[in-house]
């Protein structure tokens, strides 16, 4: 056996029972002793469009009962490399965002205290901002693969600085970013002008549209992107609606033309050999998922990045 | 033809055609000129439990097509009697509750001040406060007949003042009502402590458990109210969790037991003769109402309250 | 053995199995040597607001495969006494309403020369007017039961004679129908005017209103129902939209306040003794009814006029 | 604070977060140092139409979120009396049904030779019977209180001994009850003769069909249950298809005629006094309940059964 | 500020309120004024499979509340050259198929003679044969891209010359058509012979088998297209079902293996330099499209119409 | 007329109405005189994780209504060579899964002994083990076209040899296989090691992996199959969660990043000129496809198996 906290396995109990905890995975109230610790930010009060996100851990947690610990894929088996649970959700203010923001930056300012590296179940991406002021606390600006339908970097919405369309306009501010090496991967559809995506490419961001991406394997995007980060530390922020609503129609602000899981898959895959410090999957909204397939989606995807992290041997990758 | 706004006709345009305005009646943009205002409040930032409340308004417009123009149960007729329109929504600021409510107290400072009678399609209960707010400045304190599964008298929910659990504790504060003549019908449920219940009690209020209307008629208890409040303005908030979630399925904070749809028809209907200054519909969700029934409920039941208002005569009741 | 046509039992194949016909009877071309013949009519072309009736006779057939021979509540045992099968569905032409009623009678003629007395699953409610008019050339006029939310009289619906608005203003005409031994049942909601309920009794129709029921059992009035009618031939039609939506959320035209399931039953239960000559449920759309509940209380209903068809004897009723 | 578990209260983590644990409870491995246990049993291969109750336990948990500790109705504040803790789910064998109904067993006797009494979220009505096998045991033959639309004592299904519509016969068999106080509430539908129903009668059980129930409270039925069973350790099964399928749409055997929401508050409440030693709440079904309410309204009564175990010192009764 | 209508913006109104127009843009009665108006036409009659397409404009109109007025991928910015306004629904007659048709000739014959270009939210296929009607008495025979997993020119369908499967036979017997101009993509599935698809191909139109299509961007195809129509009056019918179900599901008449999304925006953006003079969308069914995503890709289509028609000017493609 | 039978046609008897069986074909009791036999197993009790299967075989039939006979991709005419019927369900015992598969091993030996081809509607994927050993008794080892997402070679799940992810395991051991020619197309996910995979290659089967399929066709792969088979009898077994759950979402043990549409149409048209003996399309479940697109898809695979198998002469491919 394994030194490690394991997934409870579908020998040992049904997947449709057992603790509906991420991979069935040990709960803990604390990030104390782990290398790795999934946090659920049940939150939706920062979507401009449908809601629904608050309920975005729990139904990816509940659909995570699937997992097993190997990938067949890449021949990671996380498990036996690193010390990961469950450590529950960040109790945010649900009437206020502005006070939840803080409420994250605080939170996750003790998870990093204890050395894990925080893997978010979202909630609305609002949440990507505070949690990149505690990485910043922690590491200093960081590179950003973010993977999205939108840019996320309006100054405001509503005339508030504090809503899900603007978490990298804020980090950019608070200098969490490493500005050369930011990608941006995913954007497309309708806006208000060109400078929608044109603002972070002046900042010197490396913004993919959707449209650069169709038809084809994103892994020399990949290889190209990991050489230019190097050795830096990394957050990885992936956005559902990334992904074409084919295959995540569980979301809140839905853009048509987006990337295929193929390519989903191959991007965190493609992380493999960064120095990840973070990740994030947000913006999974239950009551537009009724199948719970875009809830299953996200907690794969989630698998995957604990498969790249730093200190998981990589097997041969398949395809 | 009468002189009024009449709702289209199904035989001028198919029920499933035509504006999706409230009754498919005409639109404009202020209250000037109406006896009676539709107004939405797509809102959901306040609610506690599920969201989705903020598609409200849309989707209670939407399945209020039906509505013919009259009241086969009791005679009524609105659009020969009342200048009626919808003017459209509130513009709320989603990220933000707080200046939300003052939003909302502001535009139906203006509402008011044409003269027109508010009938708000909700969105979570948070909004009836700000409207209490502005009926007071216009009418003073005014009778209550609040039918919810919730006393929603909460002094704040995770430290707030500003939630949906709340807007009645802070509109006695703010004096908005007369406290010997408000009725809170429906309660029900789990809770803290009787205190949860009896706090309206020990400031005057009727509480009317869900329990003590089980298996009866309703009538005798409107006859009741109406006697109590006399010819005092009195202001109908109507919570749409108040009825079973046989009923309505659709809404966020659901208790089993409730009301029936005939109670709920017959205490709508038990307003007649009332001097009614306002009325909502609230806490109608639409991701948890796959059929609309629970939106089109909604808009009989706002349907009902205009049928009820001041200077609409009343035909023999059935039943 | 019977000597008649059993349902497939749940002991022989799987309830979820087995022939989709209704309550896995078996089918035949033909209603010859038949005593009762279940019909499907497809259709929703007459529809006014949502359709989606045109599935109704498959998803009937489909829920239809719990019931089981026996009625626990009245010890009808019709598979005893009756030769029962499912003939399939009526070949209308879904492009044109006006030949497709005429297909209607066509096909009911066929079926009334053989003898058989037919059960149809609809199918919207314009296909009563055609049935009635094969009825009447068998049985000259009949008594008739309409349980429904609306009237179904209006002389034209956009202009046309036929819809599903229109029925029994056209069978009144085509003198289907003995006018002192109509009774409507359920309706209510909003109209034109009281006409839209009066005509009906001013022709010598029993009209009682839904809130003329609420609160109590239709055993009483349903006496006074069969003390009218008497031997004469008698035409029940069972518009699901007469229940409130509570218990048959899945139509298209919906009408809150109406009956409870429980009154719906001792409608058909109280047509025990008399001389039923046909009868139909109408109005299940299947895309508003996910849970597939509608169609499944339509196939019960179906199932209780089989069990008070003249032949089968009443046991004790409970309750 | 009390010196029992509580739940987690919705002014510490919003409802929508927090572990996904009957009311938000803590878990512990085993039943020790328990008054009560909330079991989970994710079983659906004894179902003999629509599948899905494997997912019961965790939509069950997951709509429990809502449930405050005090029971505004009762009077009831069961933490403040008992040590109540959500011990997870049984490890049944999804392959075999007749293992699991061992594993069922065994699992029961040791959560019973901790001393705690059993409160079980099923999972199809098959558990019953092995539960019941430990619950004799330890207290002997039990009286029972069966909320249920079916009688469930059928000999055999398909051959088989083991599956939902069996148990009671089972049970009766292996003596686990004492027949004078066996109480079968809600029966109601389709068979295949008098026997089905008549077989309990038989066996000196009492059966209350649905239709003996319709229009009433059940205040008159519980005294008079209470009254015959006396101190007699009581069992408590409760079937959600018990109630019309209004109420509870959720569910694989739907028969419609069934009990209210109110009467099935009635009945459990109606236990208060009893000396009930364990419970059940079986057959909810997640894939047909899409707005959760029906595992919301099976959470409420769990909840309920805990109110009335001995112990909870009981309020003033509402209603 | 454009002198020309905008649609209503986020800042002004969150995404869910407002009015629920076409991409939230003003009504007018008539197309007076308009360079182009968006028309609904709320039918479902002509459909042969599932029905629902006539709630099709409503929730095309709801799910274009996202849609912002800039282009991202291809850099046009319609409300900046062009006036327009959602000028609402045909007033078809839902009970008869055949008068609907003459009054949608009717409708574009007013529309055309304002000098408008009609983009038609649908509604099923069978309204294109009646546009192109009056398309033709406005611009003679026109080019014709059709979008389609079926090629819609039978003779009849059950007898019937007017159903959703005739248009395109219907328009060519009327000489709406220049026949060496003619292109129908992504026809796929069964049929009854060869003939079904090679009849077009007999008349000089060009198919393109879905299969033909699979695996790669149609770039070069458009540009093809573009060629060989040149500055010919060209009208482009786009239907739903073209996509495969994966990016479409919400539809009636489905095929597996059909176009891509990606595949679907080039074909629309590849119209740009066209001499386009109409254009539709049809056959979304909403029943069959819970979570509005194939109304908003219908939406979104109809917006990238918008982008390619005379005056618009394109900006650099991407991708 | 062809002098087999016929798919009931859409001119005869629109879509939505008509017998519902597999393309609207006859019924009958046995296989006699039958070439190809379509089969229903409505059997869920070997799921692992979601259940549902068991309504498969309805949900399939019922989406195949849209079938025509003629292929349009290519050319094949089934029913112009082979007498194709509808022969029901087999009687599987849905409370014991080992009983189940002697049973249709039982079932397929008689089908088989009337010569008749068997096409499988399942139902889980525990079925194809027992078909297999039917299968062999016929034709002896067979070879192997496996398009899954998973393996299914488990030794035991939960201790036992008989469940859905072990067929090819127990077909393995009984000798049904010819090891050279097993292809196993589209596997992938998490799993426990990489022997999961691995243990098939050691006994000499090819598995392609869904990663080595992305973003290409699959026609030369098919091609290469075709080779190494050569004329030995083939069985096809298709599991739809092969397909991403884009393209496939009803289904219960959900894997990202699978086969596409196009690939699994040219996989079963790719088995053209094979010596097919058999063929099934399992793991539907009806309840996460509230489409009913998933089912549509799988009558339109199966119905490609029918276009190639021997006998049916096919046209030129198109694509």
């Amino acid at each position: 056996m394994s030194k490690f906290n394991q997934p409870l396995g579908g020998n040992d109990m049904a997947r449709f029972g057992g603790p509906a905890t991420m991979m069935r995975l040990p709960t803990q109230d604390t990030a104390a002793g782990l290398d790795v610790a999934f946090i659920g930010i049940p939150m939706d009060i920062g979507t401009s469009n449908r809601s629904g996100t608050r309920h975005g851990p729990r139904q990816i947690r509940d659909e995570s009962r699937m997992l097993r610990p190997f990938n067949m894929a890449t021949g990671a088996a996380p498990f036996d490399h690193l010390q990961v649970a469950d450590i529950g959700d960040v109790p945010i203010n649900t009437f206020d965002l502005k006070k939840s923001v803080d409420i994250i930056t605080d939170y996750y300012n003790g998870v990093l205290a204890h050395g894990a590296l925080p893997l978010t179940l979202g909630g609305d991406h609002t949440l990507t901002w505070p949690i990149l002021r505690a990485i910043k606390a922690k590491h200093g600006p960081v590179a950003l693969i973010h993977v999205d339908a939108h840019a996320d970097i309006n100054d405001t919405m509503f005339g508030e600085k504090v809503a899900h369309g603007c978490p990298f306009r804020r980090a950019f501010e608070d200098g969490c970013l490493q500005n050369d090496k930011v990608f941006q991967i995913g954007l497309r559809g309708t806006g208000y002008s060109l400078d929608d995506f044109d603002w972070g490419r002046k900042n010197g961001w490396t913004v993919v549209q959707a449209e650069e991406c169709w038809y084809k394997s994103l892994k020399p995007l990949m290889a190209e992107i990991r050489a230019k980060i190097g050795d830096a530390p990394v957050y990885l922020s992936y956005d559902i609606d990334s992904l074409d609503p084919a295959f995540a129609p569980g979301t809140g602000t839905v853009e048509p033309g987006g990337l295929t899981i193929w390519q989903g898959l191959e991007i965190v895959r493609g992380c493999a050999g960064l120095n990840i410090v973070g990740g994030d999957l947000v913006e999974v909204s239950p009551p537009y998922d009724p199948s719970g397939n875009t809830a299953l989606i996200g907690a794969n995807l989630l698998y995957e990045m604990l498969c790249v992290l730093p200190g998981v041997p990589q097997g041969k990758h398949i395809g």
